[in-house]
């Protein structure tokens, strides 16, 4: 996604001058305003986002995931955090201040506002990318201070952007029961029982996952993830999607949504324009009686959460679409296995080559992310990567988000480190594994780093916990053992993963930040990836994509039964960066059964697809530790 | 605390007709409430009250720690938790409904108000009982459905209570660097540093704890509590003291507060008596200049809270104060020390008492009680006990917070376990430890669940955690043994301790249901108590009170630092209970190491005070495990 260029800054006076222009245009505002946020997001709080939508980038030039601009007459500046703060740096030219998110000095964005804005200043959002819980906090600190904030219709940065890419309308793929296990009607029914259950009358659907997973469909509108540009607003009796209307014309897809020929009045899908979500939902909102409730996520736009008055607005936290679509039926849970077992045979292959391919010196971080997607294209239902690989050797293995880009792509040797985070979109599930490898001989100090990450992969993995749990309670078995000997990692543990869906997604987690997560329950889907980064030296993780199940105990307190994890991700853990001798005898034992069972299930797809070279390496690598 | 007759129902009809008219007597309000609510607290928010503001229990009858009374023109109901649904149905009359919080059916007390009241209603409360945080909730509910919350300055159950004792005024003692290490002047001008360093011009300190740590005093007006009614309001250049004046004639207290002849005048000790506190905040606030801000606490009362205008109060949830009062100074950690090894000599001695007199069936849950009280005052600067003694016997053990009483007093033998969780005021520190024993021959299953719970109790004492870390990241250590047999506990694993003071105190803890907690620092002194509770046969916790201390580790991440914790409660550990096979080395190195400290430290203040029975005895209770 990073153009070649990424690193030089972006020339932006022109720019600057033109948005302050737009500031002051009674074209789209009534008043002028004295300040423009421009937020990352899009209008449906993606994580990842279309390049239409990359319109921080487009105003200041840094390309990060995560940032604020903001705009004001006579300053620019941009709030991120620190995996950016030498990115940012980098990529904006001198007209704009980078505000280093989590420095004691950095103001806020409220209090820079409040400090640099003349009296009764007017700031402007457009209300579709602020989410309305920010919008919330941010008219707080504005209106106390005396200022205003207003939604401004019309995107500013849309106003002064020429070359803007059109919103990407990408083909429909319909998926079967085969895939979903669940047909589009059945989970309608079930989140209407839910409504019910509630007495909610309406739920406005804008989280773009859910619907995809709702309607059984997906997209490529979004790179790495396979959904589409819609909203949905389900109805106790009545379904409106809301969707580009050139997408529906596909036969598969009309044929899927039984558009010519609905099965039960309830069950009829009625499309709308993308566009038209505003006026339906307004429409809507008018007919409604006195006590009837419409359900919205508080994470949703402000400009639809707005529509609804508040008497009729019940915003939660997680829909119950989140909550249904984290813990996986069935089918999807066989299907993530498949993936699994896919995308392990890639890597089996990839590190087979690696070992032959390195001593000749013409491997590069590139290269092997090149590879990677090559060996993973060649399985079946394979789709895309489902992030941009992390390829990385030596000290670029500390950056924790790092990506090869050809201005730091090292080559890999025999006397460095080397870590590889990635993973796919199948259409039977979404993977995504984590692997530390040394083709050398490791120091003793990055062994002994390496199992002390490997214990704390093995302590969530093999944790047993009551049903009920959150998350949040598992992260610090993942670092008793890097603590104890004073070290530790500034990340979380593990994320949700969607079934060839986004690959990280709510509601549960485990990490040490988040206590807002919800309970893990059996089916539900999360990484477990602890790590190590010696900074300017190299980095260690080591991640499982693993499934909650439920545990046999020996007994059962209350009668509130247990739950652990069983691994999806079957690829073998170097035996040559582990300390032996810092494991207990659990550990080793866990170790070998996982490698037991990489070795069974691993090696007979790799027999069956008549990969000999693989096949060997993997059975070398699983051979059992004492 | 609770009377004899504790368990027969109070006779309430005559008291709620008496509510009833005084919540329409104009003498007290100048409209009528529909309905009067009455909270459990007194007007600083303390966990144990005085008898003069058991106010709940006088109009009702149920006298557990926990619980709020609402009273309407038709109904009266009372909201408590689980721990006293029992004992709650026991001492209430058929006028009240017994709301089970924590029941789905259970309405919270906003939504049954709404659904009881005729429309426009007054709901009255005392705004010197209820704090700002939860006056503003049901504040926010009543009005959002057309009532209203009305602050009654009289309170109404004073008005009818004819025997209400007088608030106490005990004694005060001043207590000198010997124990505190920091004079109150030292400790005040460290206040001022904090509140100049964040721009606060005054801090109005409503809590009873923090008040007798910053001045230096104790009182005895609220039992097992070694504090006195009192407010202060500090300013950075002026103290006003409010207390009643006749404790302050005492020429030891004068002379501590250098009343006569104070050194500087920003140190002199303005006193007033307590009740007017409230007109000299309202002069404080007239006098405020604009942007000048006064902190108070979120969790003072509604009545302090809105003296302060909203443009000059800063709210926050734990005071300087509280912060500075956690972390123990070096002279406060010797006091804790010698007060623990103190209080180890009194139940070395009651355990080898035991041992003999329970063959003899005359030893009940009471009597150890008493003859645990006898011994710990036989030591020096005894003061009294830190709270009720739990002493409980085989099923009795199961109900967390048991306190034997006449009707459900065991006796103990040598069949049943026996769990005593009891602890002591000294002048030089605040003690709490639980111990649990069998006196017989403890089967196979309680070994185990013992076991269990001592695995945990070692995982988080023995734990090494960065610098930074918050409590609640620890809890899961203590559990994950219990969790692996399916087996845990429903209470937090700790809580802070203070210093010849309240025995249980913020901001720091060790729980899995608080985020807020402050981070764990050096100095600060937190118990660690998990347990496991058999319905019907037995309960077991283990508690050690333990200080935080920095941790030697081979590495440092970041310059971080790391912390762990030192056992300040010597108190050997029953071997019989512990099945030796289901502990690992490090574990039984833990104990081991831990007993030898009981037998060096204790033993030698055993030897010193010539109690040869209960110096044999715990040579023999700690002998080393293989």
């Amino acid at each position: 996604m990073a153009s070649a260029d990424a690193m030089s800054p972006k020339i932006t006076v022109e720019l600057l001058r033109q948005l302050r222009q737009a500031m002051k245009n009674s074209k789209y505002i009534t008043e002028p305003i004295q300040a423009y946020i421009v937020p990352s997001g899009d209008a449906h709080q993606s994580e990842y986002i279309a390049p239409c939508d990359c319109r921080r980038e487009f105003i200041c030039g840094f390309n990060g995931s995560a940032g604020t601009a903001i705009v004001t007459e006579q300053h620019a500046a941009l709030w991120t955090d620190g995996r950016y703060f030498l990115q940012a740096s980098q990529q904006m030219d001198t007209n704009w201040t980078l505000m280093k998110m989590g420095l004691k000095e950095t103001p806020s964005q409220e209090d820079w506002l409040i400090s640099v804005l003349p009296e009764n200043s007017r700031v402007g959002v457009d209300p579709w990318i602020i989410a309305a819980d920010q919008w919330k906090n941010m008219w707080k600190a504005l209106s106390g201070a005396g200022h205003s904030l207003v939604a401004v219709q019309d995107n500013l940065i849309d106003a002064i952007w020429e070359d803007r890419p059109p919103r990407p309308s990408t083909k429909l793929i319909a998926l079967g029961l085969k895939y979903t296990g669940l047909t589009w009607q059945d989970k309608v029914t079930a989140l209407r029982g839910k409504m019910a259950e509630r007495r909610i009358s309406w739920f406005v659907v804008t989280a773009l996952d859910e619907i995809a997973w709702l309607f059984n469909l997906r997209g490529s509108d979004i790179q790495y993830n396979p959904v589409f540009f819609a909203y949905a607003i389900i109805g106790i009796s009545s379904i409106k999607l809301f969707v580009d209307s050139k997408r529906l014309l596909e036969p598969a897809v009309r044929e899927h949504l039984e558009l010519d020929s609905p099965s039960k009045p309830d069950l009829t899908v009625h499309c709308f324009p993308y566009e038209s979500v505003y006026t339906e939902l307004q429409a809507v909102c008018a007919a409604l009686a006195p006590k009837e409730k419409i359900w919205i996520c508080d994470k949703a736009s402000c400009a639809l959460t707005q529509v609804i008055p508040k008497a009729h607005r019940s915003a939660i936290p997680y829909t119950p679409l989140c909550l249904a679509k984290a813990v996986k039926n069935p089918t999807e849970i066989q299907g993530m296995k498949m993936a699994h077992i896919k995308d392990a045979v890639a890597l089996c292959e990839l590190f087979a080559w690696l070992e032959k391919e390195i001593p000749k010196g013409t491997v590069t971080e590139i290269s092997v992310a090149d590879k990677a997607e090559e060996l993973r294209s060649q399985q079946k239902d394979f789709v895309g990567l489902s992030f941009p690989t992390i390829s990385s050797v030596g000290p670029n293995g500390a950056i924790i988000h790092y990506r090869p880009l050809p201005e730091t792509n090292r080559t890999l040797s025999l006397n460095e480190v080397y870590l590889i985070d990635s993973g796919a979109q199948y259409l039977d599930g979404t993977t995504d594994v984590t692997r530390t490898m040394h083709f050398g001989t490791p120091s003793d100090y990055e062994k002994e780093c390496f199992t002390y990450v490997l214990k704390g992969h093995i302590a969530v993995s093999a944790a047993v916990f009551p049903s009920g749990t959150k998350g949040h309670l598992l992260d610090s078995f993942a670092r008793a053992s890097l603590w104890d000997a004073g070290l530790d990692y500034l990340h979380g543990t593990g994320h949700g993963v969607g079934c060839f869906l986004n690959v990280h997604e709510g509601p549960c987690g485990i990490s040490y930040k988040t206590f807002a997560d919800e309970p893990l329950e059996a089916g539900m889907i999360v990484s477990d990836e602890p790590g190590y980064y010696e900074d300017g030296s190299f980095g260690i993780r080591l991640e499982n994509v693993v499934l909650v199940i439920p545990a046999k105990t020996k007994y059962n307190y209350r009668n509130r039964g247990s739950l652990t994890f069983e691994p999806l991700t079957l690829v073998p853990i170097q035996l040559k960066m582990i300390n032996t001798e810092l494991l207990t005898q659990k550990e080793r034992d866990w170790v070998n059964d996982y490698h037991r069972k990489c070795r069974e299930t691993i090696g007979a797809e790799l027999e069956r697809q008549g990969r000999k070279v693989a096949l060997d390496w993997l059975i070398r690598e699983t051979e059992p530790i004492v």
